[in-house]
């Protein structure tokens, strides 16, 4: 389950100089994985060391440098300085719980995002992106990401994405890592159906809490998808140098699948606070029908058993005050057919005021 | 019903090179239907082969290609590079679930709009219009729509239509693709209407659910509208090149009435509201006159009852302090007695309390 | 009622070739009311054909052409063609239901309206109002409207209304149907406040049913308000040429009063919502206190009822382990003090629990 | 208490000629007090005459004539007359419940400001204020108001305001009317705290009436407010040319104030809203807390109640299948056992499902 | 408890002549805390007289004056004379409950900021700061604060704060202060992660009572960072004179840091609002739940109550009408029968409607 109260950087990091570089204690030992490519030609290394990483920059047209693991300070300071990274982006890197956001620097932008971590709960770890003239640097907090598919068709070769620049191979990214939300809100689309048939079908407390459930975790991703449209945004408008008019275009694209997801987890969020009101409204008149199940049965049968405990009193039968009816030759007979007289003018009074006869659900 | 999981294009898509046209597998292959005209000549071809279809543009001054069924990308692809068309246009035109849009390009512009479906519940296809001079490309998802009007206007030959160009059509087939959710939500207004008629009459479970289900509707239907009029607020102020003058004047009469809709989308939205709370209050009144009616009878018989019991018990009755009071020569009167002035000073409370006697319903 | 389904125009216009002039078949047959007047000097025509009402145009400053009903489509056409009036703002006067808008043409403005009619329940009929040099021209769906107030200040001659152009005449006009809001207004305030009264004395269903009418009809009220403001707010800001400083400056004042309208409706909705939540909160509480009273001499008398009975029943009396107590010399006695005990002890532990005692109401 | 139908000035109005002043007819017949002042002298009249107060222009630097009553429309018109004030903002003087405002004029500007009352519950009445060079003009109500710091300030000499200029004046004024809300939301501040600890410990209906009410009388103090920060802001923003550069700098201050006090509205209300939710959730806690007494009373003896009926019964004793039980030796002990049983494995059910136990809460 | 009532500055200062310096009664007699430095040289005094503190001034690069305590209202007064303070800003700074801001002067600018109190429950204090060329002026209510982060920072002598100018530091110190509230709304996060686990396992009233403390107090923290985000914003967007380039950049981090805790405060609070409602639901279920089985027990033993009551009954048993069953052979077994029958049909009907044996939950 996403922690509540993991929504912040941690409160330790309040009050540090700007700029200082100090990694989360539970962050892992980065590994490098290079891949630099020209239109006809890629190199691939997996497991990539720090000075092959730096080395390679400019050797083909672009350089792609993922650092997975974000527990390195000094490597990642080392990368910054030898691609001129101002340090405030730095820190933003090993600060997690930053708002996507993108900020432009003298000959790079720096970009930070939420990626999409599928586990039983929707949760997402922090991926940050330096775009510059021929090189690409992403840093993940973990690995295992959404971006395979760029992978493999920056290998296949075909395709823009080898002939274009490094601001292409951001965009292709940012790209994957928004395309990433669909799977996990087309899964909130399946379990908000199957329990809106379930709570109109056979309302059960358990379905309040799944919901609340679900419309928490709408609220975190909505979280990192407001800031996400916002900053795609800004590189559509032409405000951040290094994207070029075409990455410019593609991002289009990719604005328009941000603002489809915040419909999206709107609409969800509204369907699902419905399907609470309609538990409620069930609720009830399950509640109404209840009580008048037993407000039938009771106003019927109290004064009955009233009137044989009457019947039954033991006052002196023999005279003429005491209880004469108990003599009577049709005294039985009669105290049924008052009784029964009673119940049927009870039921006369329920069926006149609807409760029952027209269906046991009013 | 429309599915709720079915807001957005297929996950399967996420991580596609773009510009890469994949068809829906559950597309129908495609049909074109071709309209040619100029202010006095009109061709029109119902199932017209390609070829055919690409060759007549500039034969008239207008070439309306209409395509039904996105299963066939070759045949998309082919159109799409017979006029110029950007791929990721193209491309928008096969991944289905897209919001309504307008995007400007070269020299033609690219509008998707949602086309209202008529069946059980409320749906929507894609549409997706080129328009270019002297051109309109149309590709809908399935057979049948709401444009014969427009077809018959362009035979009947009379009338604005023909005089205008590409722009004045593509114009013509918005405002019947807009038009198309009037008797839509007509329909919505007359079940609300009739719905709080029963709500305020008898409420009924039932009557939340599909109060639920309109409020759902409605929030898909808004969906498609919301963008529709920032679409068609995009025209008319003049943003998209290939709109004159002219046609911009009569895209304003669109906008009115998209903005009409929404109106009464949100209307209608607040009237269910309302009366969901109508049906919960309802509910609660009648929970309280069943519990005031379960209350009377119980808090009058159950002490009478008492007494009965009371009187019934064996003790036995001949002591000074047995039960002497059975043996009064007037006990069974003066026990009647009892338990009437028990009964009426109950009544007497629940009258100055206005429980009865007031009418039935507080 | 306000039939909520009549909130569009009618389906059947849809898919109509814009343009076309086509009357609702409910539209009443025309008659022309025609006002003309110089600073000293008016003619007034009750029911002037429609060659006068041409003719007249020139013959003084100003001429008011008032067409009171829409029956008749050539006869509006042909006022169309004599001022020059667009097509489509003639279509829009027959087409009913139209959003309250100004639109501005070569050398004429065109301006709709909603108008209160006054019945049972606020209605509203469209006025649309054309103006230009020297003329206006309004067209009302039904007799009777709020502009007698007008008239005769234009038939006194006095004041500026006859010394002013036709911009002032609209401004008049526009202002007098704003001010046709107040009274409509007024009512529901008026009711409100009664049903406040009601509400916190004495709350019944009904209650909730009458704010719900209330607060559907205000939001039908504020559907009209809205778009009149923003209409108002456009000619003041000096965008629309017909209208002239000194009539803009007049204008403010209208625009003051479309607010103040706006401001009423939604605190009247506020408070009418606090009214159905006072309400609910009510019943609840009502609820509460009849439980507890149920409760109260229920859990008293149901024991109770147990002991007498138990003291009812028929085992042998006679035997050790019969039911010895019936025999005891102060059995009877000591059965009521027991009951005694049990009642004084419940009712101990109730009030401990502030059911009883702190008076009814909690 | 505030009249909601009090909220707009009178239906009666509604038509006149623009410009026409027209009393309310419940106005107080105006005296006038003036207040003339140079940096070094000062004189004050407190029931002038009309004539030496429109004497008193240009005698001194500032001339303030402070109109108290609104029931006399000759001596308004005359000086609007004198001071060359705008007909339409005359109007506005005499009609009551304008929303607060300024406008500007060739050489004078006109406010209006809603300045609280106090009384049982806030109202406000309106302050007309009139600023040229050299002159302010105010128009109130009744008798009474906020402004005596004000002239005691005047009176005492120093400080900025004998130096400052009219608009300084105005500044002070508008500052005065704007304090006085202070006070007033402070009242309200301390009753919903006293309501907030009352909610929390013993919740009772009349909770919900006073909360009801706190929530309404927000609702029209921010209505007076809401449009009293936009006007005041309209003069920081430069666009009022009487006010100088000083008075603009001090009514950033006014702005700031007003600010806050629309914040504290706000606030108040959002609270008030909780506190209405809180006494739901308690009365439905208390509710189900008296339910869960009678299901429990209930449930153990009404069972146990049929045990003793069912001995009770008169069946013949004596035959093997009329109730032999009751001639065992050890029948009443054991039917006593079997109530116990009974009774006590009822108990641990409900200890089961928690309603007993574990505190008298849930 | 964060006091409701004490949202405003008290309602005493309102009226007074603005500029006047009057102090709260409730003030501390203020301490002095002078640091002066140079990027290599700094002094501090604990508790500097005000002579010295004012002649520091200019002895080093940037001097800045800690006051501590505003109960000296003449000291504060002097402060501002020796640096040319504007009175309007000194008036701010002893009238508490300002709301975030920044004004610019002529050569210096005045910020005010709410600054977290760590206590039971959170409340902020005043904190303003005065820039200008080479000095920072602080006041503070109360000792004790969350800037020693930065005094380390100032002493140790490394980073960039001893080499940056006055804007920097007064950067450091609104860093600090919005970092401050990071830790608060950390521990909120914490509780409301705890109250969800305890709302869906056990749901108890205290519950909502703890959760209308947690929003009401997260509103008056939205409260103070609301304003305190633009006040940022206006800064970033170099509206500010006094804060350069670098500074500025920096802001753009602190911007972030008061966007994601507004962020936060909105999240906590929708969460905390859903908690409401699954209690409610929760609350509503079981009160079903007990109805149930108050239901299930009265209506099956009731009605049996009351034939055993029939059989108790003392007619006379020897004529034919008189009760013959009871002298019946089998007339025992076959009432019991007979009961046995009603509670197993009455059982039945249940088990169908679903009341009983699909768990007890429904």
């Amino acid at each position: 389950m996403t922690r509540i109260s993991g929504l912040m950087r941690p409160a330790s990091h309040a009050g540090l100089s700007p700029g200082a570089l100090v990694a989360d204690p539970a962050s892992i030992r980065p590994t490098i994985r290079l891949i630099a490519y020209s239109p006809d030609d890629i190199v691939e290394i997996q497991d990539c060391d720090i000075e092959s990483a730096l080395a390679a920059r400019g050797s083909r047209d672009v350089v792609w440098i993922d650092v997975v693991g974000l527990g390195d300070v000094e490597l990642i300071a080392r990368i910054g300085r030898a691609f001129g990274l101002h340090h405030l982006a730095l820190e933003d890197v090993v600060n997690l719980m930053q708002r996507p956001k993108v900020e432009e620097f003298d000959d790079h932008a720096f970009i930070v995002l939420r990626m999409m971590v599928h586990g039983r709960r929707p949760e997402t770890e922090q991926m940050s992106i330096f775009v510059g003239e021929g090189f690409v640097i992403s840093f993940q907090e973990r690995p295992g990401d959404c971006l395979d598919a760029v992978r493999r068709r920056l290998r296949r070769g075909r395709g823009r994405v080898r002939r274009e620049g490094a601001d292409y191979l951001a965009y292709a990214l940012i790209d994957a890592i928004v395309d990433g939300y669909f799977p996990v809100l087309e899964a909130f689309g399946e379990e908000i159906e199957q329990l809106e048939d379930e709570v109109l079908d056979s309302p059960r407390p358990e379905h309040v809490h799944r919901l609340h459930g679900i419309k928490r975790d709408l609220l975190l991703i909505r979280r990192a998808l407001w800031p996400t449209r916002d900053m795609v945004n800004i590189i559509v408008r032409d405000e951040v140098e290094v994207f070029g008019r075409q990455a410019r275009t593609f991002m289009r694209d990719v604005y328009d699948h941000s603002v489809q997801l915040m419909d999206v987890v709107e609409t969800y969020r509204e369907i699902a606070s419905g399907l609470v009101e309609v538990y409620l409204s069930s609720q009830s008149a399950r509640m109404n029908e209840v009580m008048k199940v037993l407000t039938i049965i009771s106003t019927i049968f109290i004064p009955l058993g009233f009137l044989a405990g009457l019947w039954g009193m033991n006052f002196e039968h023999d005279s003429m005050f005491g209880m004469p009816e108990l003599q009577w030759k049709y005294g039985y007979p009669a105290a049924l057919g008052l009784m029964l007289a009673v119940a049927l003018s009870l039921l006369w009074y329920f069926r006149r005021k609807g409760w029952i006869g027209r269906g046991g659900d009013q």
